[in-house]
């Protein structure tokens, strides 16, 4: 993930653990990519119709995740309050997500792996924020 | 806002208020839109060292109400629970973002119409979640 | 859409036609938006095995109009290269998307809508691309 | 990146080379990550006056790789000429991006990083569009 090379060049200092930043922003990023392609296996599977929910709840996440990554990307006047609401809606999908693609976990093994990533990311998320406490 | 059309022929019932979703679709994706567009205005000042903060709320808020109105666009199978932790994120974000836009609108007209714009946005995805407690 | 008033109060001169560009602007949002719904919706219908093609399009046609509308919103140093290669993109995506949705307009009315917007945005980028060569 | 272990599940085959198709992916995304970290590095930077036409490209190419990539990643249903007019939009844009970073690459080591970054998409790009002739 080369936004490492960014941010350790970075003007400004980071105000929060850069270490849990970095892991948040790599996991969001690799959920959101994640998502996007399970959504996509989903469809592709000749059950389409038992993955409905598992379709809906990969693109939320991808969207969700995506937008978080970008504004914990951020580095130059961050708002800790807008930051902190942010890391709790992607929990929030990272959970259902990952909930919900387990339940397809020994029927379409696409759907166990998102299942570890939103698991990584929902962590990762989880971690930054409890830093912040 | 043609979203209001194909929602209207959409085969899943609506599980919450129709008005207060078609509304809270309608401000984010307007919001998102204007943040994208005020960011860019900001950019173009020639002061935009004093706006730099600005620029960067606008960014947030731009990607946030862009993956909060596609979550509550989507009526199939929804997660009543992504989506009231989507809307408090578009909620904290709007805020911020409209107070720092706010605090520029004497001096830039860009931002004062941009503030507008969050304030509603703000309204409506609180509206939204105040129906759904 | 409140883009037009940043728009208007805007640093930078619009170096292209201003109504050309704010059409263009609003119907790649419009058709984000729609395709991002049409999606779901078709992901709600019974019979979702026979518009998996139109998914994936309207999937792809949210991305790239959302991607562009925003590239056409910034007035900001503008590379006329890079905007003419995103709009042809997005002509092309338009018409690929609304020819699937044309195919399933009979039995789904919101596809029908869906195809009308793809056709406007194919249209409004067309009209902006003419007026730069 | 884990999208290369769904895409190794996925339930339809891979009608391009696949693993240009998995560095390609890999790169747009890696190249939307790092330009939305630039972007937010040179808003950080005293000399932003300097840097607004590298933030407006670092803008455009973040929205543009990560429409793209998602693109790309799709699977199911693809049509080539999509594809096609997609990642040429993504070698311009890399190209007029990574361009300008380079001008800033002596005094700010970010946009060195980031110009390599465009680089590898735009190659990556030209790759799998070459190998789809």
């Amino acid at each position: 993930m080369t936004v490492r090379d960014i941010i350790e060049r970075h003007p400004r200092t980071v105000s929060l653990d850069r270490d849990l930043v970095l892991r948040c922003i790599d996991e969001c990023f690799d959920c959101a990519a994640t998502c996007t392609s399970c959504a996509d296996a989903c469809l592709g599977e000749a059950g389409v119709p038992e993955l409905v929910r598992c379709v809906r709840l990969n693109l939320d996440c991808a969207d969700v995740c995506d937008a978080v990554g970008r504004v914990v990307t951020r580095q130059t006047e961050p708002d800790l309050g807008v930051v902190r609401a942010a890391i709790e809606a992607c929990i929030g999908i990272c959970r259902a997500c990952g909930d919900e693609c387990e339940r397809h976990a020994a029927h379409h093994d696409h759907c166990r792996v998102c299942a570890e990533v939103c698991r990584r990311c929902e962590q990762a998320c989880s971690d930054l924020l409890a830093s912040m406490a």
